[in-house]
């Protein structure tokens, strides 16, 4: 299964193929190429921007229904009003669990592991597929608006990256949706800027949020960052963010059904606690403790379950996976209605003008004190104001000022176990699933019962249970994505209140220190969990002691510079290497390392066979044989694993012939002398993004140096 | 002058003596080590916190008093409240200058090019002393207070630098408040992580803006980035935040004086504009232009300015500047006081008591409606409005809302006019000087202009003028020193507006991008002014063409292994070279290149004379010998430029002696081949931080090959 995992390659070759057609591209195609990059940077944002506005109706649209209907049939009969609630939910699940495991495999879970793999430079074929992209829209529509404990923005994350990776491939083939006037971009390594630029607009988009997703694609999914990039994964972002607020301005004289509902601000507290004195930072530290040691636990607990998923469960074949999605989607409905029918409702609190929340809900609104299962009108019942309600309305009740002592205790207790058991089972089930959503539910519960004794001890201080409750979903998701940063900016944005910014800030170094002393963040779990070999930025301790010659596979498979085809074949299919040395024979005896030819190029070669000859000379470079490929032919196509050995049909007759491989080769791959620490070879491994280096022995001259004064070159 | 510059070694020179240490030192030490780490970065966020607001606290009283003065003694006269004004400006100047040019010239300007040269590997020795942090600290108090055309953030920029490089040293030897406890960072590598936590708090002290801080470090000044050190700048920029925010709580009750009293969020606009429309875009977009060419316009002049002031004016001596800088002074007073003296009063608005804005400003208060030269009670003027004021409080009136048709065109434009001219020639004198809070001014300024016509023209929408004065600032910082994420949190941060946050971002991409069609950067261009060598992240595009050996240093000195002491003294005098290759001879007579010598080093060895040998044969590093030097020896002053070879002071009988070089080399430099193309070399260098490359011929065989597969070690 490892084996299987390659590389990507974000060297540029710079074959013979490649000088050349730079020296015919001169500075004009330059400027052309960056401008398509602008182009397409804009056209991510657009689609990014348009998919999400899209899965959000469809969600909000869905899941109001679903509770408007349900709240209507209630009035007369719970059981049927039970029934329709577990029936519509069942439906969506199995949608999305259908599409998914019959369509799209690949677009199961959030997706960002693998896409932190693809920036990291780890290629898996199917990621980033058209119909992987389809079954992670429908797919997180379903399972969203379904009342799975799961939230969309991973998925939109990954959504981002797909149309991001369509439209640097030009379209899918497979589709007939190919335009070759799009495909310009032949190397892994501007696929990825693409790419990159894809993640930060599925977060801009997910939370409306450009400044925390051009964050999050820097801080969490990138491993290489150019200022360059920054830029233009900034304009992405708030092209999306002007898309995401068009649609829902157009939305709002209620053309969209329920969505849009929110405003901009998904969760807007600006008008909660703007101040905080010291005594506070105590009861801060705590839930920065909480939120360190929960969501190192949730690691631990799903690496455990998706474990156990992957080798045991989901071995058994599709069908296995829909009954599982389905049960689980069962359990969620029976006791998100079932919990709240056993609690006791309150007495709504006197009528408040200031805060203009009216106490119960009326219905078909959205809002806090819901009344469900309650005896008398003015009454309302806590725990469904948070459990039988969408993700996004429970939230906003959650972080909501001005409701000091509108949950109990014991209901916050409820449904935070409740709620962090289902977020975990539902964990790696076969549906589209992100974990922000469900992280900030859960934090946001505990934070609001620490909020509540802060209230409570501390009575003469303006505080507000609502910013208690958003300092636990910071400190959640930080002791469970130990993200910093751009999560601070996330949770910034999302709330609108700045001033809170300073505690944010340290509730998230806390969570995360935490959270670090027992495990690895989420995404890294996950990635282990699939196995995607990821290359962290800091290098192990021992590599200090190591040296590059006793890290590297150590007979190495070269191969001359005009080699037979049968040797090739026979080489190629002796092992699954992708990059072999050319050594070349001077005319004195002596050998010369000439470059490093790839598994691709040479599959390449011998299916097109135009470069076979007769003779075992090398042919000269420079002389009249022209070079009969373009470097287009030489690109790897990103959706699939590209051409295999075994694919390649050769008669005996060609099997006899030569190929020089001096024209195909990167004549210049780094290398590294024998005795240098894996250490420093590993920092140039990993900031470079290098595939293969080689190993060579100390030189025996200078001929140059190189410092800072030689690379000052004016343009 | 050029040939002075030498680069930063962010390298690990691994030889034995280091190798020994790290021997010795196990894990423990490691963690040790990264503790320490974090306590420097909480020591810098408090330090340089503490400075922000010591010198915020001194500016603002200074000017607040200054101008609570003049405004009673003009009750009486306006000549005698003239002289005063004109007076205490001086004599704030006048010790400004004075101190920056007798104590501390490396205190002058605004210090951010410095920096980023610094980060960029540039040793500038002398920009990071405690003398230079001391002229820093006083001589902005005094420009800024003085009333000059500049800013104090970028010299808090600087003082946070040079903070955490004095930590990162241990203190300051000269001042003997040095304490070898603290020192143990010994490489170039560690300060450059300290200087760059202490980049971010100085802008986070500066605006308040504690993400914003991060972000500039990262955008703007360093040049590497690791997600590890963005944990710890995130982390010192949190401690400036609290520190900051509880001096400002004690002083809320008027403990100190005029400081404090606009609140945490410097320019508070989130009660202004929070909704947009389509027609909008287009005074945006003018906005966005005329940010880019104002921008870039305002770059140009100031390098002509500070190109002849550097090479004719300067030259002259420290009196000429001392008398440039009150000069300067003398016109800004003049034209602050008396511009506002020729307008004509306005009439006061009818009083809205929605807004709670009086107008005339009552005495002694902040806010707008300035009454100055006015004949009736219930009138103000305009121009004194922002030109007679101190720059926070001028850029508060004009973000304003809720204060539509306050200024007159002509008044802002006069303002413009003047401030922009007063801007560029005061950049560039002896003083210390930002150019964020002038960019602000400017920017603000014409955007507010505009604002002024959309108002008149789309008169049924809700626009706020001060909503363009935001974006106006914002167009010409981004016109000006061309930042993008960092520019546009700072902004959203300083004004506490989240909703305006596409607006900003795409204003900010239009007056970039026009900015760049014109010239660099504003701290690019002066970098190169100081001929202060940076790197771009982006090679340029001849270097595609040319090969490593085309572009080195074509011959090499070198070393042999066992060299004798005369040598070693002839050629480090003959030559400026800092880096040496070591060439072994081995008993076949074959050449064998073991590493590279640093000239510091060797001077060291020089000095010490301890590892002299009477033999001309090398030792055995595994034998006997010990190694008698510790790493902390090897190690370069921050603060100064180290020995130089005209210290070193040899007996002729130690000029006949030996020294084994092999214990004291690096032995694994980074090499490439000969005709690697120099983009990749560029890459190499620019990404790994290096500062020396050795070109080499052409490797014979490949011991091993390196792979993703061979890096991933498990701890
Ligand atoms: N040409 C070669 N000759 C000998 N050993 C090799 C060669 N190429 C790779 N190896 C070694 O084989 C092991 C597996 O590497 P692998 O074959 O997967 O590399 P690759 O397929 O070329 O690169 P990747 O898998 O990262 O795309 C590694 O330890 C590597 O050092
Ligand atoms: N040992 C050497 N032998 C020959 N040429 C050298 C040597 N070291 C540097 N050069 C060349 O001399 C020129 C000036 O480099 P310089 O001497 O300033 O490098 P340095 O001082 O070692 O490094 P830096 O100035 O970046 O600290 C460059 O073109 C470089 O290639
Ligand atoms: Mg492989
Ligand atoms: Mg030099």
């Amino acid at each position: 299964d490892e084996s299987s995992i390659d590389s990507l390659d974000y060297e540029v070759i710079e074959n013979y193929a490649y000088r050349k057609e730079q020296a015919q591209r001169g500075k004009l195609y330059v400027g052309y190429y960056v401008m398509v990059k602008w182009f397409f940077a804009l056209l991510i944002g657009i689609g990014t921007g348009l998919a999400a506005v899209f899965i959000n109706l469809s969600v909000e649209n869905f899941a109001g229904w679903k509770f408007a209907l349900t709240f209507a049939i209630i009035q007369k009969s719970y059981v049927a009003g039970f029934l329709v609630y577990v029936l519509i939910n069942l439906v969506l699940v199995f949608s999305s669990v259908y599409i998914v495991t019959q369509f799209a495999p690949a677009a199961a879970g959030s997706g960002i592991p693998e896409i932190k793999g693809y920036l990291n430079g780890v290629d898996m074929p199917g990621i980033l597929l058209f119909r992987t992209l389809i079954g992670k829209i429908f797919g997180s529509i379903g399972s969203v608006g379904g009342g799975l404990a799961l939230g969309k923005e991973g998925p939109l994350v990954h959504t981002g990256a797909c149309i991001a990776s369509l439209l640097g491939q030009g379209g899918s083939s497979k589709y007939h949706l190919r335009s070759r006037w799009l495909q310009i971009f032949h190397s892994d390594r501007d696929r990825r800027d693409l790419v990159t630029c894809g993640c930060a607009a599925g977060v801009s988009a997910a939370f409306r949020a450009p400044v925390g997703g051009v964050l999050f694609a820097l801080e969490e999914v990138t491993s290489w960052w150019k200022s360059q990039l920054m830029w233009r994964v900034f304009f992405t972002s708030a092209i999306v963010a002007v898309v995401v607020r068009t649609a829902m301005g157009w939305c709002k004289s209620g053309k969209c059904g329920h969505f849009g509902s929110g405003g901009f601000i998904i969760w807007d507290i600006s008008d909660g606690q703007e101040d905080y004195s010291f005594e506070e930072f105590l009861p801060m530290a705590v839930i920065g403790v909480i939120g360190g040691l929960l969501g190192a636990l949730f690691n631990q607990l799903t690496f455990y379950i998706a474990y156990w998923r992957r080798n045991y469960l989901h071995k058994n074949g599709n069908r296995v996976k829909i009954i599982e999605a389905c049960l689980i989607s069962l359990i969620t409905s029976i006791i998100s209605f079932g919990l709240p029918l056993l609690r006791n409702c309150s007495p709504c609190p006197e009528a408040n003008s200031d805060s203009g929340i009216e106490c119960p809900r009326p219905p078909g609104m959205y809002g806090n004190y819901v009344n469900f299962y309650c005896s008398k009108d003015k009454e309302y019942n806590d725990l469904a104001t948070i459990f039988f309600n969408t993700q996004d309305d429970a939230i906003r009740n959650l972080f909501s000022a001005k409701t000091i002592h509108e949950y109990s205790a014991q209901s916050l207790l409820t449904f935070l176990v409740m709620f962090y058991s289902l977020a975990v089972v539902t964990f790696g089930t076969a549906v589209p699933a992100g974990q922000f959503v469900p992280g900030i539910m859960i934090g946001s519960t505990y934070g609001r019962l620490v909020g509540m004794f802060v209230v409570k001890v501390y009575k003469k201080l303006n505080i507000e249970e609502g910013t208690y409750a958003l300092l636990g979903a910071a400190s959640f998701l930080g002791g469970s994505m130990r993200m910093t940063v751009s999560l601070c900016v996330i949770m910034v944005e999302i709330t609108n209140n700045l001033k809170l910014l300073p505690l944010i800030m340290l509730v998230l170094l806390i969570s995360k220190a935490v959270g670090d002393a027992f495990n690895e963040g989420l995404y890294e779990e996950q990635a282990r969990l699939r196995s995607i070999p990821l290359l962290e930025s800091r290098p192990k301790y021992q590599m200090r002691k190591m040296t590059a010659k006793e890290a590297s596979g150590k007979r190495v498979i070269s191969f001359p510079r005009v080699v037979k085809v049968a040797d090739v074949v026979s080489i190629l299919r002796s092992n699954n290497h992708n990059g072999f040395p050319v050594i070349d024979h001077a005319r004195n005896g002596e050998t010369l390392v000439i470059g490093l030819m790839l598994r691709s190029h040479l599959l390449v070669l011998l299916q097109s066979k135009v470069d076979f000859q007769h003779s075992p000379l090398p042919c000269d470079p420079k002389g009249s044989r022209s070079i009969r490929h373009t470097i287009s032919e030489f690109v790897k196509p990103a959706s699939s694993k590209g051409l295999s050995i075994h694919d390649i049909r050769l008669s005996s007759d060609d099997l006899e012939m030569y190929i020089d491989l001096a024209l195909f080769l990167n004549p210049s791959p780094y290398i590294v002398p024998e005795d240098m620490s894996l250490t420093k070879v590993y920092n140039l491994f990993r900031q470079l993004g290098l595939r293969h280096i080689f190993v060579v022995p100390r030189p025996s001259r200078v001929i140059g140096l190189i410092t800072r004064k030689d690379l000052l070159i004016e343009e």
